[in-house]
């Protein structure tokens, strides 16, 4: 019992607006118990093709959890479909069906008649009683393997789950747990952090390493799985440990934190403030910023200058400098960040200023940016190339760097 | 060329905080073409999980559409999978190769030896170029049917195909047209919406009619399925006609066009110029004004009077206004808005002042937002209440309703 797969079930989840989410709790929960998830899938309404479905998990995994289509109506396939995957037939229970007409007793409801579907089980199944809704779950063993057929409303599902299903896998697993390490790293391309710490995590297939990348922003997960906490710990520092000496002060966080909230931590722990001047990013580094709840203890505002005018009138930029090195210079980010400062008070003025494509406007190519860091020992500029054509991704690698920059000089 | 599925690639969307997002824009796309999704999966970085779910698929539909999985490193392994699905080698493009480290170039860095993974093609296959990221995508005929890989990241995966599959596929669609009608809706809740045109949409199977609401905007997709475009028009003109009539001026947009870029049009046409102050929304309204490409054309830029002390010193509100109303009251929004349109010089000023919560930081419940547009007639106020609880779903109303109040004053 270590592998499972998740089969959402409903025509709803393959349109374009609508998502299953019921795999995320059923996947935590596994985890949890040591059971990884090795596929999911989603299936419309559709009788033949949630018999192959079943058919092929079945003979794939340990598990394969159903989720949904197990309403009264026509669409509602899931009981079908698995008794036909199983070779099994379905069989009425009359007691499940005094239940089901119980429960709308109880809200001075009449049963209706189709509702009666409801009350058939797969040949030898498990009913698994459903305090919030009409359907009961079922619990069907196969050949050594499990299929579980639960309904599909989140509330429903998450307290059968919890309540039928968490211990009966338990009763059936090795004593095994999953412990996880978790690094956010700023400031790296993806492949060049990839081919910095690969010689160290392929040498392990337990932990298993993943790496997520954003604009800017990536995530190294750890995931080790043992036999007890103490092994799994022990390899989790075995790989971690070279990794963190690799990645070094790129790592910002080992709690999931966000740079944003890592730095407001820093300001608040110092009664420090923050001011920004945004040029090219045009609010975008003070929205991150602001995200944080509790971030006016630290962060007192600042300048969208995103015009020349502006810069000269709000900041005080003198207009020849920026006649003689353009708006996306060093001159400019510096006398940006300087201005900041001055006119807040804050202790940390932070700019920027760049091209952000997709057509130059200023002269230089895109994703050309200039960010400066105004402190108590002066002005620091940096320029940075990132990758053009894609003006919000330019603008989300920016603030990224920006707050970055500001992380290095308060850690 | 009707039905496809969607397989999503990457161990990471196997855990229990992320979801495949990629499926829902390519169920959208094929929509819109006319084909139906039949089933999705996710799979893991495991080849030989991959490699049957490939055949399977490609087993029971004609469009088989993978995302992720083309990175440069060990784990992506999609390439490898399809090939061995379909039966096929792969193939080394040098000249795949040299347009990856060109592209390196470009950024003034050097291309690292595994990202020549990226320059290999399934035999056979067509490369899709890629303006936004190194791996090509791939498309292969088999059979009579498709097989597409397109790389993860979102705005890689959207612009490929917007440029490479949809002509693609519109080329061996049948002849039965398909065409959409669209409506951009501001300031109305969802269900309010829903209750209003409800009882004209309900009456036709054809069009079909999908509502989708993000944080106070919300979109009406018609979509009419005709053997000829005569027909098509006159269903969406027979449905549309009652809708518009029905929503009225609260339509913001019927080509598509976000809020921000409807705004920018009117402003340039009017060589009108624009300035904000934010408090709550904390830049996310400039943010959103500036992330349409020749803003600067009518933005200048503002103020991020975050604090009350701010409030003051850029924005020159009175302190003792503050201390009588707070921050939060009609007042200050008049006198943010007044101040930044003085102090920049623009024809318009927005100013927003709120409480985002999650707790009150100023006395007013999480939710109340006062907004303030000062233009050539002086400043007009509004209060607004959104529902409270969700920091930034409460700041994206915010932004979303001072966008409107302009649209309306400059329609």
């Amino acid at each position: 019992m270590r592998d499972a797969e998740i089969i959402a079930v409903g025509s709803e989840l393959l349109t374009a607006d609508k998502v299953d989410t019921n795999s995320l709790f059923v996947t935590d929960q596994l985890n949890m118990l040591g059971m990884e998830v090795r596929r999911k899938s989603v299936v419309g309404d559709d009788r033949a093709l949630l018999t192959d479905a079943v058919r092929e998990a079945i003979a794939r995994v340990d598990l394969v959890i159903l989720t949904g289509g197990l309403g009264p109506t026509e669409d509602d396939v899931t009981r079908d479909a698995v008794a036909s995957a199983l070779g099994r037939t379905l069989v009425f229970r009359q007691d499940l069906c005094d239940q089901i007409e119980e429960r709308f007793r109880r809200f001075n409801r009449k049963m209706v008649e189709i509702n009666r579907r409801q009350a058939f089980l797969v040949e030898g199944a498990d009913p698994l009683p459903n305090q919030r809704g009409t359907a009961p779950g079922q619990w069907i063993e196969h050949d050594g393997r499990v299929a579980v057929l639960l309904p599909g409303p989140p509330s429903e599902l998450k307290a059968m789950f919890t309540e039928h299903i968490v211990p009966r896998l338990t009763a059936r697993l090795p004593a095994s747990v999953i412990r996880t390490r978790f690094y956010r790293v700023a400031g790296m391309p993806e492949s060049d952090l990839d081919q910095l710490i690969a010689p160290v995590y392929t040498k392990y297939q337990n932990p298993v390493t993943t790496i997520l990348a954003g604009a800017g922003d990536i995530q190294i997960h750890l995931r080790a799985r043992c036999d007890s906490e103490e092994d799994a710990l022990r390899l989790l520092a075995e790989l971690g440990g070279p990794i963190e000496e690799l990645v070094g002060d790129r790592i910002y966080s080992t709690t999931g934190d966000a740079l944003e909230v890592v730095i407001g931590k820093r300001l608040r722990e110092r009664n420090a403030t923050l001011a920004v001047a945004e040029s090219i990013t045009g609010g975008m580094l003070a929205e991150r910023i602001t995200s944080v709840s509790g971030a006016s203890d630290y962060f007192v505002g600042g300048f969208l200058s995103y015009t020349n005018a502006m810069k000269t009138a709000l900041l005080g930029v003198d207009a020849e400098l920026i006649a003689k090195h353009t708006a996306v210079s060093e001159e400019v980010a510096v006398a940006m960040a300087a201005g900041a400062r001055e006119r807040t008070g804050a202790t940390y003025a932070l700019s920027i200023t760049g091209e952000a494509g997709p057509e130059s406007a200023t002269g230089s190519p895109p994703g050309v940016v200039f960010i400066a860091l105004a402190g108590p020992d002066g002005v620091e500029p940096r320029r940075f190339q990132f990758p053009g054509g894609d003006r919000d991704r330019v603008r989300r690698f920016a603030t990224g760097a920006a707050l970055d920059l500001l992380r290095r000089k308060i850690k």
